[in-house]
């Protein structure tokens, strides 16, 4: 089983139309094409639609090594607006390792390269290993 | 319309099974049942779901005032983990309101009680009125 | 030694004027009175001077247990302004604890009970022992 | 006046050793000289240190085109420690700017260019004026 194979069983981000692009150590790229179901109350993108993109960028980059890497905190900050028709992208890198913590920044991009959101955070390393082939 | 109404216009919280509970000025309560498409690929809660659920807890008591209000950014930190059968419960809280901008904290619990997450965001409020009733 | 003493030893919250009031298992509280050496080029408080004392507030709480634990992270949110002859009052509350992170909230209030700033923060828990007394 | 004397009115942060270099629209760099005052009682500098360097850095990028701009909330991240005799440096950029509100993103390094904290902020923007040239 490959990285990818693995992270299509995160069946919230599956079921929100998020799609693993690319992933290699310390680094991700997710996409995500936006439909109505995305939208809140206010008619704009969910909050939690971008949080769950952003999340599977995240723990793809963070857990890549093949160690379980589980988040202790994110935040995001939402900038520019999106709406159904709209495909969102996001980068994950990795800022910062230690042994038992780590440090990501994701970058959340529409279509145009606008800037939609800016997620970051901070992840403890366990020794679990993960299923999937670590030969990139 | 009441704002339980309003807020079942927010699709993607609706289809991730969230719930709004009760809602007054600066106040909320939200719940989600967990089912396994609430899990990611290492068999625990995305915390994607958990964020939508304190998400749409924070919106409707931001919201509750009748006026559009707007994350700027949020952050979540996880604790305890949680599985299918579990129910989560958000209570959203104001904590601080000026003219433009206000902060509010939401706690996400177990059935048992237990904290699962903390979520606290900073809105900016628009003076666009929303389509529900603010009698509560 | 006791945790009041050790603390002293924080030679940058001391040269700010932070004092630790009180301290005990997961719970601290300190003060610090308003200078005009603590304001901004803005004329209110620097955000850091309250950062300074929310973390001592913060590292009291965390270490009360006698074992050393270290911010990965933390944030703070600044609502009603400050100025010199304010006494800000910050008190530390634990909110969550495992074996090796743990979680604090601080509120920081002027001498009128008003709510200047909210901080929180996720620890790392080493297994180092601090020099001083765990029996409050 | 320019906008380097201004910021020498920061009485908190000068009192800190932390000294604005540069700074143009979006841009900033600051540095600070540690010293044994920088310190916490655990014998690595003191958060709130870090924090203000940032945090006059940050100011600097978000005040440069002479308007008022204030922190709503700020996060930080630390990595690697630092001691006596550590020059730090803080790099801020500017990732999005509104009408009303700004998200920046500071970056601290040591004199080896290794990463010791990434602090970001969301600040709102106000109509006054501040009295320094914005001829850079």
């Amino acid at each position: 089983m490959d990285i990818k194979e693995f992270f299509c069983n995160d069946r919230f981000a599956t079921e929100a139309g998020v799609r693993l692009i690319e992933a290699r150590p310390g680094y991700s790229k997710a996409e995500m094409a936006l439909t109505p179901n995305h939208m809140n109350a206010g008619g704009t993108t969910q909050g939690g639609a971008i949080f769950t993109l952003a999340d599977l960028a995240l723990a793809a980059a963070a857990n890549s090594c093949g160690k379980l890497a589980l988040s202790l905190d994110a935040s995001i900050h939402f900038f520019h607006p999106s709406k159904p028709g709209d495909t969102l992208t996001a980068e994950a890198k990795e800022k910062y390792i230690h042994k038992r913590t780590g440090y990501y920044q994701v970058e959340v991009r529409n279509q145009d390269g606008e800037l939609i959101a800016c997620f970051d955070t901070t992840v403890y390393r366990k020794d679990t290993s993960l299923p999937f082939s670590t030969d990139y």
